[in-house]
């Protein structure tokens, strides 16, 4: 074994780099007997160089990011500070003097992966995000490399912890949105500012980064059609119980069935209570990915959090200074196929429609035109009466989105149609 | 992208074999993109020549699986014959020929790893083997790569498909073991022999793998206790419902508590319907692999056939590819913590005991004083009794295996004790 260590710059010392960097340093032996040689931390990056940090020697602390790497003696720098800028140049300029980088930036590698990927390979060094998705859960990895000489087709899965926790209890209590996100902020689950999160701003950007992968193309975060569950009211949940089905967030990365674009989106969906997806509680993430020869796979985990996701970026650190000692690098970005992403009125799925409409004989009757006239094909009506006013309840087959909404907006204009209660695609059956 | 391809020879051309040869000329194309060089199935070493392949130009085919290793300009050998010898040798011997080696193997990989991992050092060479465990489930990459910088303290799965589909069939229409197996053999779950799975081997040579690869340290066939199912009853299937539970033939590698030993085990056990594990149907696999800093993960998927094992087998090729174009090897094996194998007695765990006692007072009070003379606390215990005879079911806490072996071989030897009608652990709590 090499006994000069490799030297690990840390930008970021928060909640990840905080666990990080303790469990370098109490797992020193392992790590360094499962790379080959002793990493050390040479340096950490932070904002607030006055708050004490444990375990972390104060002389390894700079407010200076920029200096840090370009020291020029950094074998790897793990970036955990999140957001564009800073951490975009300081990723790049770190490529430039000699890093590989670990990170798990999302926002990042969804808004600019491909600038992120090319000073990478003009360079020379690695580019590693495990983290940047589902926490500790292995995906990245797997659809990088174990599933490099399959065909994925489709990825889907609860990628947002915060806002499984909410649907979670909205479905177990019967609280509604703002209840059960008051409960998520208390217990810590949701930040101060939730928008990242509720809005779908987070699972998309996660989105964009599997879409990207499964499909060797490039996928932004501006590709990626997004819905948050703020709209999500008891109601639905009531209705999709009583179709059998619970809401979920879900991302959703799908091939085009003529395989010449691909899609991505993320959105409150129903999805049947026998889909394990269904029985994902609380916080937890779970993915699927569908591949030609593999088959369905699952993976399932803890979504976030400092250990889970230090966990996440210490494989990818074994990995990048494994790869450093053999003068090699590791997969770097794979866009070779160069598929369009379409817009959502190109994808395929399934409307369940709740209506509130005038009680008098004929109502249905003119809606089933609507549909009709839009070329939608109707699973499932549901009708019930009160009071002169009447409800119905529609699940349609699958059809393109674009005729989906077509349909609700000529619905809508319908003189004994009263209101859309709600529209929710129906998926995972 | 070099034009010049790599050479591949294919070992066996069964199920998994034709598989694919097949994909290698559907998909030659994105493979070659993926890898940054074309492959080329370069030979097919079969024992039945006269076997029409189809898809596979005949002048590929050969009987001498040996000539083929040695010769000198095959880059990577793909061995899916299985069994000990002639594996073994050929493998060696590819590596000493230059090429690197995709393996699809569990025996050889169980009974004799180090030796292969030794050749493979050797000569510089790479090993792969995600096809070796769970078919297209990865575990094997997850476990060496994406948890190399964690500590994985347990892994508990269902590994063996065969075995799931009978249990899954005897608990959802309270069949018997031999009516359930004989199903499975009718639609191709269960082969004519059906040994190596309902005894466990294979599932045991799987938990030999695992166990070594995520304690760092060697486990061999031998090392694995095992048990099969063909002692497994429909009463003990209607005993498991009536606790909320069900059976499953699980693999259990677990590292003492103490951090000084590892263990690692495949035996039918109880565990709670609520449980992930428990919703596993028909031939599916899944795995939980719990790690420090991780916490709890699931992998699930398809873990037998044709075309997930080719998944799995064509990861690795391209990995193994991209390895070879830089000059460099993978990971090779990570023994280093040398953690000794305990054997059975020192597992920790939870017995299940239906007894068949006479009905009459201080029956109970004998049977709870052989427990607490072995130092083997009771749980619950459930008493029917029935024409002056009666059955105790009696549910213990945790404790090491040999104590409550023990317990029950000191009950067998009571008087009132007309039998020990079962004996399951109970797992997953």
């Amino acid at each position: 074994m090499r006994t000069r260590p490799l030297k690990v710059a840390l930008l970021g010392c928060g909640v990840v780099g905080s666990e990080v960097a303790r469990i370098m340093t109490t797992h020193a032996d392992d790590l360094a007997a499962r790379i080959g040689a002793p990493v050390e931390l040479a340096g950490v990056a932070v904002r607030r160089p006055s708050k004490v940090r444990e375990g972390i020697d104060p002389a390894l602390i700079t407010t200076d990011a920029t200096a840090l790497v370009k020291r020029g003696d950094i074998d790897v720098v793990i970036e955990v500070i999140g957001g564009i800028e800073p951490a975009r140049t300081l990723i790049t300029t770190a490529f430039e003097h000699g890093a590989s980088v670990v990170s798990a930036n999302k926002a990042l590698l969804a808004e600019d992966g491909a600038t992120l990927y090319a000073a990478a390979e003009q360079h020379g060094r690695d580019l590693y995000f495990e983290a940047a998705v589902a926490g500790a859960i292995p995906l990245i990895r797997p659809l990088r490399e174990s599933l490099a000489g399959d065909k994925v087709n489709r990825v889907l899965g609860i990628v947002n912890g915060t806002t499984n926790f909410i649907l979670d209890k909205m479905d177990s209590s019967g609280a509604g949105y703002s209840e059960a996100l008051d409960e998520a902020t208390a217990l810590g689950y949701a930040e101060a500012d939730p928008t990242a999160d509720v809005e779908g701003f987070d699972a998309a950007a996660k989105a964009a980064i599997l879409a990207g992968i499964a499909f060797h193309t490039r996928v932004r975060l501006d590709d990626v059609y997004r819905e948050g569950l703020t709209e999500v009211t008891a109601a639905d949940m009531a209705s999709a119980r009583r179709m059998g089905c619970t809401v979920k967030l879900l991302a959703i990365c799908e091939r085009a069935a003529d395989g010449q674009s691909v899609t991505a989106r993320v959105h409150p969906a129903m999805i049947p209570l026998s889909h394990p997806l269904a029985s994902v509680r609380e916080a937890y993430n779970a993915v699927f990915v569908e591949a030609e020869a593999a088959g369905q796979l699952m993976f399932y985990g803890p979504g976030a959090g400092g250990s889970p996701t230090a966990s996440a970026v210490l494989g990818d650190l074994v990995a990048v200074c494994r790869n450093k000692l053999a003068e090699a690098t590791g997969p770097g970005e794979s866009a070779y196929t160069q598929l369009p992403v379409s817009p959502m009125g190109d994808v395929v799925t399934r409307y369940h429609i709740s209506l509130d409409v005038a009680d008098k004989p004929g109502v249905l009757a003119q809606v089933a035109t609507v549909f009709a006239e839009h070329g939608v094909s109707i699973d499932t009506v549901r009708q019930q009466g009160k009071d002169g006013e009447a409800s119905l309840v529609v699940v349609t087959h699958r059809a393109p989105d674009a005729a989906l909404s077509g349909t609700v907006e000529a619905l809508r204009k319908l003189d004994t149609v009263r209101g859309v209660a709600s529209i929710m695609r129906v998926e995972g059956e």
